[in-house]
């Protein structure tokens, strides 16, 4: 198998540019967020008043390009960044070298791969992907907990899972405090403010038989995003969606 | 028996000047740590990064007066602080009305007094308290994770705990992350820098039987002061030592 560090390198020359799913198996992939030194306590005090969808697993202060968890250059070698200004996505982008500045914080966020590669392993049935759907994502009604001028709804992901495996996978995901942890909700999408189960806000509904499954949702690392967006930075930078840092930790 | 609301309220008023050692029993005690904004980011982070020293139960940001965990303002609602100026200590005030600035942010940490009290009701026993002395704290060759300017290396606390006792007292404390969770350290003081147990840095040694008991030691909130000190900030305000906040949160 290709090792993190070889990986990142075909990330760092643009030898490769797809989505790190199921990449580098066995290893930890991290949700990545940059913004500039002034929001930095803020933000880290959002992550840290709301640690299910925000769960930390480093952070570069400014002047730091090296993650402490992988032998990392954070401009390069990520397949695909964002930068948005102003709230407003800008641009897609291959590496952050045109861009960076001395004074830039980054925050590296646990991913759900690490909890979904989890439960497969012990033979639970994840729907989004035997379709090979992107997960689904909702909007909520409940608040973050808000830091200085961060604050908004969190978002979460659905899975939908066999009754009879609705146990052990609550039981498995809150043993990933690091990756989001236990359901924030079970059954009842409309208790949380999801008005249509059907019509995600991000990614993609997987249809299942109501006798069959019962909808599970967590809380989503796409919730840091959407409040860092709310407060419209003059620049933010993040991974593009599902291509994230590779760590050299082990899961 | 009297609220803390109550009990704030004497302190505010100057009726009370003691320490809260055993005062609004059952009430959970907090450490308390201002700096100006622009070292907040740092400390923050190394708040996170040194949970067991450094327990965040609380964060007032800039502007802010009212913590969350209590109906109080943490400019007056103490029995005494401190003030430190470039990293010396200046005076021990009342309240903080006359040094008062708008950029200032509080950092609230959890405390020791919660996981003794647990550990005296179920019958473990504490010997610095029966002979009525400060636990001892001693600096050790611990590093901290640093972050920013802030590093240094971790104080901790002893305790001399009966041999049949050990397990039960480390199974207990570790049940408390936010009150500096399990032993860092058993049995060999010299193992983490300490030369000679007999003399602490802080507080007051016990003198204890070695057949009979065992030291046992914590990390501790003197951590971050010391911390602190060592960047020598213009200004750092801190509780004076054993003069906790009270909160409203039960243990």
């Amino acid at each position: 198998m290709v090792t993190p560090q070889t990986q990142r390198r075909k990330y760092r020359d643009n030898l490769e540019t797809g989505t790190t799913s199921g990449v580098c198996d066995g290893y930890l992939q991290a949700n990545m967020i940059t913004l500039p030194s002034k929001y930095a306590f803020e933000f880290l005090l959002f992550c840290q008043r709301n640690p299910k969808p925000c769960p930390i697993v480093d952070v570069l202060e400014a002047g730091q390009v090296n993650p402490r968890i992988a032998d990392a250059d954070i401009r390069t070698d990520l397949p695909k960044y964002r930068i948005y200004k102003n709230g407003e996505l800008e641009k897609e982008t291959l590496d952050l070298k045109d861009v960076w500045q001395e004074d830039y914080v980054t925050f590296l966020l646990g991913c759900s791969f690490t909890f979904e590669k989890a439960l497969v392993e012990r033979g639970i049935s994840l729907l989004h992907q035997e379709m090979d759907l992107v997960v689904p994502m909702y909007q909520t009604n409940i608040p973050c907990e808000e830091a200085g001028q961060f604050n908004g709804n969190m978002v979460v992901s659905m899975r939908a899972i066999r009754k009879e495996e609705l146990d052990q996978t609550i039981a498995i995901t809150s043993k990933f405090p690091h990756a989001h942890g236990a359901p924030i909700h079970v059954g009842h999408p409309s208790e949380i403010g999801i008005q249509d189960i059907e019509k995600p806000d991000y990614g993609e509904f997987p249809p299942f038989d109501e006798e069959e499954r019962i909808p599970v949702f967590w809380a989503c690392g796409v919730t840091p995003q959407y409040v860092g967006l709310n407060v419209k930075p003059e620049i933010m930078i993040t991974h593009a969606p599902g291509h994230m840092l590779i760590t050299d930790q082990k899961e």
